[in-house]
């Protein structure tokens, strides 16, 4: 049994350092590789993931596992041993319905694809890329019915990123979260906006990025198992747990972009540093699911990096790095600043209440298309119709409509979007649970402008674990309830309760 | 045959995106790799390599080479189609006599090795790598015994880096070399040194770097295809054709450092650059030899970088990068500076004229090692012994000795130095030829500080072919002779008569 588990754990490093390699090339591309590398570099990585999957697949694999399957019965559910059995035989029996064809094929597709969204975005032109998504979407349904025996065609696409998730629970969730946003979104909306004129000066970049890496630094973020880089689209990424990456982005003329990418990037990178190094190169060493790891991007970004508490340590620090730009700006319009609220056209620019509204227009768009109930080429327009009927604004074109995220144009429609915001509302939950056993983190963070005793709590209940529970056994775990939204909504009340006047929308 | 030669080409491309991604994460772990990723990224380039070798030494590759003989057969020699056979034919007979399982033994043991010559030359403590040494030792003979029916044991080795040489060629050559070289060194020594202080003063890294890509730039160093970065010890590195990175490093307080560095590595460079792009992905997209590399970044940093007419016209955008330290110093004191010839202790740091003692230094003892006529407990006195006699310097320890170079701790003994050599001699062989047919070369550098007729002249006839041609065809076809000092010694000698009294050397 020792050597058949030893067998595994070796193939399964394998496995690891390809999909590692392949992750390297990508942060590569993304960082600092010139552009004649590109069409090579597109071909390098296809190879690293087909050989990962591949050898991922073989049978070999499964006849281990089948082999190992008394050992993993004789032992205790949440030992390692059994954990890394239990989740590979997840993982392996989920791979292996998916034809090997058909991934190099998928890939194959959805690089075209995304060249084509490239071009066609800034031109404004959904025809250019229409036939390609409604390839897509013949092929994420073709994904989908490897999956038989499914509720609605959506739940194995969306199991692959969050497991334990399907269409109709993320429905029920969402629908009950929109119902306490949408009259918060209106209370809000129909005040005057917040002055965020102070965020829009110039903040020379290699400031913002020094003033970013401190702040990293300080939530825990350890720069000899890490790095931080500038890139178009911000990203966390992982080569061992010795090796946690973290990318941003700057813009001069405004200060918001680079700081909370960074934040935000640090609360994924918290997480992987934080597994237990004894789980390197397995299947365990990553996220529970992605909402789960969203949850802590958004901890770190919003619930830390956006409160009244830490701005009235850092606050101080920043006007001393910026001082001609906000030595005369006080902490309170700064403080409404970075928490303005407003209706606006771009998911990734959105505030933390109206951030939902966008992914539940996405999550819907998603499901009606998977069911045959909307056309690509209805796309746009239905986009449009959500979007007046969600924000009262109709997007003036489909640049910064239906074409603005990247997601349906480079990988499948479904299950891409509903991890944003179950991360929103799972941040909540994991910062109430923390607070709860540890009333004074935020006076820690607002005195002393330490993370230590919030940062233990997150590795202790779940940053160490990697993706040995699952989602649900992770927040039961660490918070004692299943996932509710109730932490989220309170959060919101009370801060933006002190932000602006919600009416009747402030009493629960 | 067709379809056999495109299955080919399609494995040998597989091979290459492997071997491209583990030099790309050799690259990043020389760069910017946080310290805590390195366990993993040994590992992970292990993998690459080891799966790179397996995919070659396929015997799937071997039948298509057998059956693809009869096309090979009816093609002219010097198509393209018939060279990828010929050449791949020559790689995969090689790779296949060597077994995998002993690949991957050198690879740990050199791995090992090369650990505790880090910790073992600052520490200047022979006797800690010895065991290791011996071991290596142990392997370079093994591996030189899988190819019988040699002249001389390291033969094999030397063939691995230098197609079409061996131990008594490399040493007639060097014997020849050796009688013209040592006069000169002696004429050269006995004289005053020149006085290079001028380039020991603090010159800022960022000035530094700046000014060593603009040059590279100008000699035709394409940055949408290629980039620099700051590393330990410099080296050029490709991952596609579009794709050719060098690296550098700088000395704040040694001009020559970074910028002779920059100048070599540009070379390596210029020659990967300039292979024709439908060569790419397969085993001809690369140099004939490890000598004609060399002599490439031996042109680009010699012949031309530490050139009178170079600096003629480069010396005066210098002085204006560097006014305090340079104002004052006349382009004759720079350049008798940068052209500084004297005995020391450290091959990298050697002139172009003793540093060919260093190299048959290093030469004769791996040939005495291999036969057996020199015991590695014994290695450190040969090499005191023989530097002595060489240079009439003992040297003051072992961590300037004999662990000096990184080449014996972290590879086998045999073939690793002759190249440096056969790289000065062709290198003046190239750039004499190609003075030759344009001679206003030398005035296009001096006047216009242009490289285009020389760039040009050695990518027709040199770069654009990549390994189709072994290095003395190449040779051939280049310059209409075969590899010759003759042209080397009369550059050293026009050279150096101009800085110092040869004497009676001077006449050839």
């Amino acid at each position: 049994m020792e050597a058949k588990f030893q067998e595994l754990k070796t193939r399964l490093l394998e496995v690891d350092d390809l999909s590692s390699a392949a992750g390297l090339l990508y942060w590569d591309q993304s960082t600092y590789m010139p552009p004649g590398g590109a069409a090579a570099r597109g071909r390098q990585m296809a190879t690293l993931r087909r050989l990962a999957h591949e050898k991922f697949t073989d049978p070999g694999i499964g006849k281990l596992l089948d082999a190992l399957m008394p050992y993993e019965e004789s032992l205790a559910y949440d030992s390692d041993e059994a954990s890394l059995l239990r989740v590979t035989r997840r993982d392996y029996e989920r791979a292996i319905k998916i034809p090997a064809g058909f991934a190099a094929e998928v890939t194959n597709h959805t690089s075209e694809s995304y060249q084509v969204w490239t071009e066609a975005r800034p031109a404004n032109d959904f025809e250019r890329v229409r036939p390609y998504l409604e390839k897509t979407l013949d092929y994420s349904r073709q994904a989908a019915n490897f999956f038989p025996g499914y509720e609605h065609i959506a739940d194995a696409l969306i199991e692959s990123r969050d497991y334990g998730m399907n269409a109709a629970e993320v429905s029920r969730v969402f629908a009950e979260l929109r119902e306490e946003l949408v009259p918060i979104v209106s209370a809000i909306t129909s005040q005057e906006p917040a002055d965020d004129s102070c965020l829009h000066q110039h903040f020379p970049e290699e400031k913002q990025l020094a003033f970013g890496l401190e702040v990293a630094k300080r939530f825990g973020y350890e720069l000899d198992r890490g790095r931080l880089d500038k890139t178009h689209h911000p990203f966390m990424t992982k080569f061992s747990l010795g090796d946690v990456r973290i990318t941003t982005r700057t813009k001069e003329n405004f200060l918001g972009d680079a700081l909370f990418s960074t934040l935000h990037e640090t609360g994924h990178a918290l997480y992987e540093q934080g597994i237990r190094m004894d789980l390197e190169g397995t299947p365990l060493a990553g996220g529970a699911s992605s909402g789960v790891h969203e949850s802590q991007s958004r901890l770190w970004e919003n619930l830390v990096g956006r409160s009244r508490g830490f701005w009235y340590y850092y606050y101080p620090k920043l006007q001393s790095v910026f001082p001609e730009q906000l030595g005369a700006v006080s902490r309170d319009t700064f403080n409404r600043a970075i928490n303005k609220v407003e209706c606006s056209l771009i998911r990734t620019n959105a505030d933390e209440v109206t951030y939902n509204l966008h992914v539940m227009l996405r999550f819907d768009l998603e499901l009606a298309l998977l069911e045959g109930n909307l056309e690509i080429r209805d796309l746009p327009n239905a986009w449009r119709e959500r979007f007046d009927a969600d924000f009262g604004i109709v997007p003036p074109d489909d640049k910064d409509g239906v074409l603005q995220d990247v997601h349906w144009y480079f990988g499948l429609i479904g299950g891409s979007f509903q991890g944003y915001t179950l991360g929103n509302i799972l941040a909540s939950q994991f910062y109430t649970s923390a607070c709860k056993v540890h009333p004074h983190i935020p006076s820690e963070i607002k005195r002393k402008g330490e993370f230590n005793t919030l940062h233990n709590w997150l590795k202790a209940n779940l940053y160490q674990h990697g993706s040995k529970y699952t989602a649900s056994e992770i927040i039961e775990r660490a918070t004692g309830s299943a996932l509710s939204i109730e932490p989220y909504m309170a959060y919101l009340r009370t801060k933006y309760g002190e932000l602006y006047d919600l009416g009747n929308c402030s009493v629960a």
